[in-house]
């Protein structure tokens, strides 16, 4: 019997067996394979450690943890970059050219693109991008404290002139914008062009919506939120909550950090964070759901099998954070959802919520209210800060907008769309840390989540017919179940649009958000 | 101007530069320093994830963490033994041959040392040693459970024919033993002999000390120690106990783990862990102390300096439980400290030890109370459980004892020296994990430990005179500062036995922990 090397990824399947008996030399893509999986479990030291630094390392560590990041990263830019690798690669490639496996075949697609992507930058601008990064971080603090753009000024614009040259470096396509190619980076295979098809419509029918409330003149009482409640029994309440909708605690763990996050460290291993408030419970609980929907999908994907592998892999970050805003907007803030969760809370919290009822926390949980800040906002006056964003970080990068003017614009769009006055830069274009990491790219990616949680929260009305039933009894097992058939366990086997069309028939619109947020302003200030 | 290459270690500076103007090729101790530190940072990363797997990896993240460990040893294994860091060794000590700098005279000692020890191993050895472990273990969890000693028999027997193997090829020292080379992992430069020089007179007196509190037939109160406080609570008192001795938590954190450890992750980074009972505090405190110790030593050793050199290590097993088993048994066991202590055990722990006293917690604190299970032991009897294991260890090592006849040499021996009759292995020879994770030479650094304390203590006494009444105030720092400058901050410069001489002008002897023991026993049981 001839000794047949094991196939660990399963693609050299249908290689044949030499006639002679002898072995066939082994498959590039199961060496790949073997090799993607050493970088991951490297990649996922790097992540066990930022997740310690965020969460639990003493003061005093911080110099020594930078060294161990660095060489980390050292290394891995090397293994992931290395001849090697694209040797093995290009191999692979030739060995399947006509493979009809679909997950070698979707492996293939990612890893050319990464491998090609990494390897186009040239390390001078590579350098210079994270060189500017440090100190525009520091810069942008000092300025958003000072309420002082001018001195952010040269920060921004540096960041407009390397992402510049960054979409230079990777290409901008025929007929396409510099905004393409960064976008891509985060979103992969969607353009500018197709953000404005789907915030055009969004746009226009929410500032007539919240326009709408506010002359309503109605006002949601939310005191029952501020209840007060122990940072304990706001963790005791979350971790009920949580564990219910679907987070597995023997694979994970819930802990404090000043900026929550969900770190999907590997197979078995994902870790949330909270923080905590004495002046109010909500914001609490809303970030463990958000959070909790970034680690069910991260423990949904199929790293226990194929761990490295892109297939292995989220889609895209608007896909991720779809699974976060469906668990926090469509459950946390749903009718049904407080039917069963009121009881648990009013157990937790004891008398700071004697008196108040599903329906009024409910109600309390979905006050709309036009303001300056983002990560403040309310469901229905987020996206309008993010396609804000979008359209100046276009405007800049196509030369229509000069950074000089990024205030007046902001300002007055502000105003325009959500009916506030900016009374200083901190409180607007100073905002968010993006642009000064030199981010331009990232922001649509929120409102994505958005639209895609809108439009599969849809299909799931359609294909589990009791949904809102289950959820008011605290069963969330069927969507779970979903979520893990039609898009966890899937990976990053197709691209974003491809899953939304598969999923829903549909590519992604502004519908089925608009539906839903004009149905719970019905709801919620009457019709 | 030369450009002269900045040396990190200083090792160059006594190095010409060249008298043309040109810079000196760079000092191979300058590079083979910063390979230190490069290995060192790796090593560090080992250690955080070690941590992070004892007290809050997820269950579900043990295989992944197996691979990142198992990813990071072979690198390290590689970059340790590897014929370039053998290259740039011996360049070094050819370059300081006859070098005046001590620091480096020292490091070279000491690197030359391990990297002779790793090479010396063959491969097959090493993996044999390390299957033997993992199998070992369970096949000594098994047997304890069961209390079946002949279902370990084979893998002690296995222990000693590898240690035996591995002594070999280390080299046996003429006119030594075997067990002296496996001692020398853990205690540098330490013989049996030497060792049986020691440890023969305390045993002579230890028997007699603990026959005499026996037939005095005196019992000691310590139902105080079993008053009923929270772990929350206990956690508290530790902490600020902790702290007073001279833990920074600024550079460290308390944890809770199953078995409590101290790990010296890096410069500013030391994490000790603890674990609490209801039914008692007092041991919640002696391990606090004891790990402070040790946290106390991690955070002296010179790490900011001369991270990766040994110069910057610790000395030994025995000299780090020196520095543990003062904290808690010179300290922490000590009149004075209660004085101080009593009042915030109070505040914290409230009724529960009202009507208590200094006095009294101090004595329930010393009972000496022979019994079966080492870890369990008191100050006075532990020792003896240690000498008995050292002494079968040679002699299964010497062949004067065959592996089979262990538990009954064991039990004879616990009745001969502490009067207890061992009802079953479980509670005798099977009780430590050592000998099945195969470590032989290990046990007698617990009692190093406790010699080196006792012995470092007096001298404390002579160069602090007021030592006792700043201790009963709650002011340790006189005593930090001693150990800081004597012990800490001088590394792994000299080895344990000249260490002890250059402190206390004396080899290493019983004396000064029988006078410690005797003066105890006549304080709590009376004269």
């Amino acid at each position: 019997m001839p000794t047949v090397a094991k196939s660990k990824s399963g693609a050299s399947k249908a290689r044949k067996t030499s006639s002679k008996g002898t072995p066939p030399p082994p498959d590039p893509f199961d060496l790949l394979c073997a090799e993607l999986r050493a970088i991951a479990v490297l990649e996922s030291v790097q992540r066990t450690l930022s997740w310690d630094q965020e969460t639990l390392m003493p003061a005093g560590g911080s110099a020594l943890r930078a060294d161990q990041l660095q060489a980390l990263s050292g290394m891995l830019h090397e293994r992931r970059t290395s001849r090697k690798f694209g040797d093995l690669l290009r191999a692979s490639e030739e060995a399947h050219a006509s493979s009809d496996d679909e997950l070698v075949r979707a492996d293939l697609r990612e890893l050319r693109r990464d491998y090609d992507k990494a390897r186009t930058l040239p390390k001078a601008l590579v350098q210079e991008i994270t060189r500017t990064q440090s100190l525009g971080i520091e810069a942008w603090k000092h300025a958003r404290q000072g309420s002082n753009f001018k001195a952010f000024l040269p920060w921004l614009q540096k960041t407009v002139d390397l992402s510049l040259e960054k979409a230079r470096c990777y290409g901008v396509p025929k007929g396409g914008e510099p905004y393409d190619p960064l976008l891509d980076d985060f979103e992969p295979g969607m353009t500018a062009a197709q953000t404005r098809e789907v915030f055009t419509p969004l746009r226009a029918r929410l500032v007539p919506l919240i326009d709408r409330v506010r002359r309503s003149g109605a006002r949601v009482d939310d005191a029952w939120l501020r209840a007060p409640t122990t940072p304990g029994a706001q963790r005791e309440f979350c971790r009920r909550v949580c564990e219910r909708v679907g987070f597995d605690f023997t694979r994970g763990r819930f802990d404090d950090s000043t900026h929550p996050f969900c770190e999907g460290i590997g197979p078995g291993d994902t870790r949330l964070t909270n923080r905590h408030r004495e002046d109010g419970w909500s914001e609490a609980l809303m970030t463990a759901l958000h959070e909790s929907g970034h680690g069910v999908y991260e423990q949904g994907l199929p790293k226990d099998k194929h761990f490295g592998r892109p297939i292995a892999e989220s889609i895209s970050l608007g896909i991720h954070e779809s699974q976060s805003r469906m668990v926090e907007n469509f459950v946390g803030r749903s009718r049904p959802f407080w039917q069963w969760a009121f009881p648990v809370a009013r157990e937790v919290f004891g008398d700071a919520l004697r008196g108040a009822t599903p329906d009024a926390v409910w109600r309390a949980m979905n006050a709309v209210t036009p303001g300056l800040i983002r990560v403040e906002s309310d469901e229905v006056t987020y996206n309008l800060h993010i396609m804000l964003r979008f359209d100046l970080e276009c405007a800049m990068l196509n030369g229509d907008l000069r950074c000089r003017d990024v205030p007046g614009v902001w300002n007055e769009r502000m105003k325009r769309d959500l009916g506030v006055e900016v009374p200083d830069d901190r409180r607007g274009c100073l905002q968010d840390i993006h642009w000064s990491m030199g981010i331009l790219g990232y922001f649509p990616t929120y409102t994505f989540g958005n639209l895609y949680a809108a439009q599969f929260w849809e299909q799931i009305g359609r294909d589990i017919k009791d949904r809102d039933a289950l959820m008011s009894k605290g069963e969330f097992a069927p969507i779970l179940e979903w979520l893990r058939k039609k898009i966890h366990r899937t990976g990053k086997r197709w691209r974003a649009a491809e899953l939304c069309r598969r999923i829903t028939r549909k590519p992604l619109g502004a519908d089925p958000l608009m539906r839903h947020l004009e149905a719970k302003v019905d709801a919620v200030y009457g019709g």
